[in-house]
């Protein structure tokens, strides 16, 4: 089930760069900086209440990410939600009409067991359902 | 200063298609709807933890949704920061050199008052700065 929302990753070109912006726009540093090869992104996040803002850069040039911003130009890439359950959920909403991009989780950044939600069946938002490690070995 | 996420806007065409598919994935019903005559737009808003998610329709053709839906289709439209002292944020920010949509808060919905960063200056990122009506009030 769906739990509230975990974080919304932002399509950047120059991760470098963007971390100094984003520090001078919310007067904080970020907290935490990852390599998610399995994605194909490298990430820096900043707290903002219970919410992680995740600048997102490509690591190669068929990243998901790079060919988001090659056809967008950099913004507002997805929102993830914490979810009890990802496997679960995804066998729901795949009930219910929901098109899946991946049909099972896989491995994201922080530990989390995550799975992307085709945006063409959710009003163009890519959202992605992640469940973080302690959840997932709870199960 | 910016203190958390407040809410995530999500531009759509048609709220009430829209509100009964994001109840199916949430498994919640909306708690909100308004129509904010300023920005020319009607929201119904879910709450994920301690975050909205705003559905946003135009209600007219020159509402900024109907031109962002018609050059980008529909999506996620912004990040909405809950601000202590918006106006200061404001001048603070573009002291920093961030472009400005609006240079002073205006009314937005949930009686906040409400102002835009441009987002050519935020790697692409529409984000509104917004103070709680009460917080206001305490300045």
């Amino acid at each position: 089930m769906i739990q509230g929302v975990n974080h919304i990753g932002i399509a950047v070109r120059d991760l470098s760069a963007s971390k100094a912006l984003f520090e001078k726009i919310f007067q904080v540093q970020h907290f935490h900086e990852e390599v998610v090869d399995e994605q194909k992104v490298a990430i820096a996040s900043f707290k903002q209440g219970d919410v992680l803002i995740e600048l997102t850069a490509a690591t190669h040039d068929d990243s998901p990410i790079a060919k988001f911003i090659e056809k967008r130009g950099e913004g507002i890439h997805h929102i993830a939600f914490t979810t009890q359950g990802v496997n679960e959920e995804l066998k729901r909403l795949s009930g219910e009409g929901v098109q899946l991009i991946n049909a099972h989780g896989v491995p994201g950044a922080h530990d989390m067991l995550i799975a992307f939600l085709h945006p063409k069946s959710t009003n163009g938002v890519l959202m992605e359902l992640c469940e973080p490690a302690q959840s997932t070995s709870d199960v």
